[in-house]
C-alpha cells in the first residue's frame, strides 16, 4: 500500500508540473477520508476529504433525481479560482485546486488521464 | 408575499423561454425549502430544496478551506445534463438545469440577470 501512496503522490505532483493552471491536488476516499495529497500545508486535509465526499455524494443523488445522468464532474468556482471534483475509480475521488484564470478544457483533460491512472491503482 | 411568489415564477418561466438550454429551474431558501419552481412534475422539490441547500453550504466552506475566494457558482455535471446552483441575494438559491449541449456562457449570463432580480424581490 505504502507504495501505492507513493505512486498516487507522484501523479499528483505530476498532474500540477505538467499543467501550471493546477494549484494543488488531493486524493480522497469516497467515504471521505484523506488518501494522499498535494494541498498547501495550511490545509486541513481532513476537512477537505470529507467535504468532498459530502458534495460528491449529495450531487450523485441530485443528478440522479434532476434526471441529468451519471455524474461526471462538480466544479465550485469561487472569485480566486476553482476547486473541481472527479470520481477516480470506484473507491476515491480526485479534487484539483485551479486559478482563477485556468484553462479548464485543458485542466479537464489531465485530470482525467489521472483519474483513469487512480483508478488502475485503487480499484 | 403570494405576489411576490408570483413574480419569481414569472422570473424563471421568462429564463426558459428566452434560453432555450434551459430546461427547468427552481428558487430554494438557503435553509433548504422550496421558494417556487418550474421544474418537471415528477421531481421532488423538497428533496431538490435541500440538496440544493446543502452542496451550497458545505461548498462554502470548501471554496474559504481552500482559499478559492468567496463562492461564485457550482456546476453539477451529468452525462446528461448539468445543474447550476447560484447564490440569488441572502437568502436564496437559483437551482437551473441545462441540457447537455447547452452554451453555458449564454446560460450563466440569464442567470446573472435573474439572480439579481430574485435578490431585489427576496433580500
Amino acid at each position: 500500500m505504502s507504495e501505492n501512496i507513493d505512486q498516487l503522490t507522484e501523479l499528483l505532483r505530476k498532474l500540477e508540473s505538467v499543467n501550471s493552471d493546477v494549484q494543488g491536488s488531493s486524493i480522497v476516499s469516497v467515504q471521505g477520508l484523506p488518501i494522499c495529497s498535494a494541498l498547501a500545508r495550511d490545509v486541513n486535509d481532513c476537512i477537505v476529504s470529507a467535504m468532498s465526499a459530502a458534495i460528491q455524494s449529495v450531487s450523485e443523488r441530485a443528478v440522479e433525481e434532476l434526471a441529468r445522468g451519471a455524474l461526471t464532474r462538480i466544479l465550485i468556482e469561487g472569485e480566486d479560482g476553482t476547486i473541481i471534483l472527479s470520481k477516480a475509480g470506484n473507491n476515491a475521488i480526485l479534487c484539483v485546486l485551479a486559478g482563477k484564470e485556468a484553462k479548464l478544457g485543458m485542466v479537464f483533460l489531465n485530470i482525467k488521464s489521472v483519474a483513469i491512472k487512480i483508478a488502475e491503482l485503487l480499484d
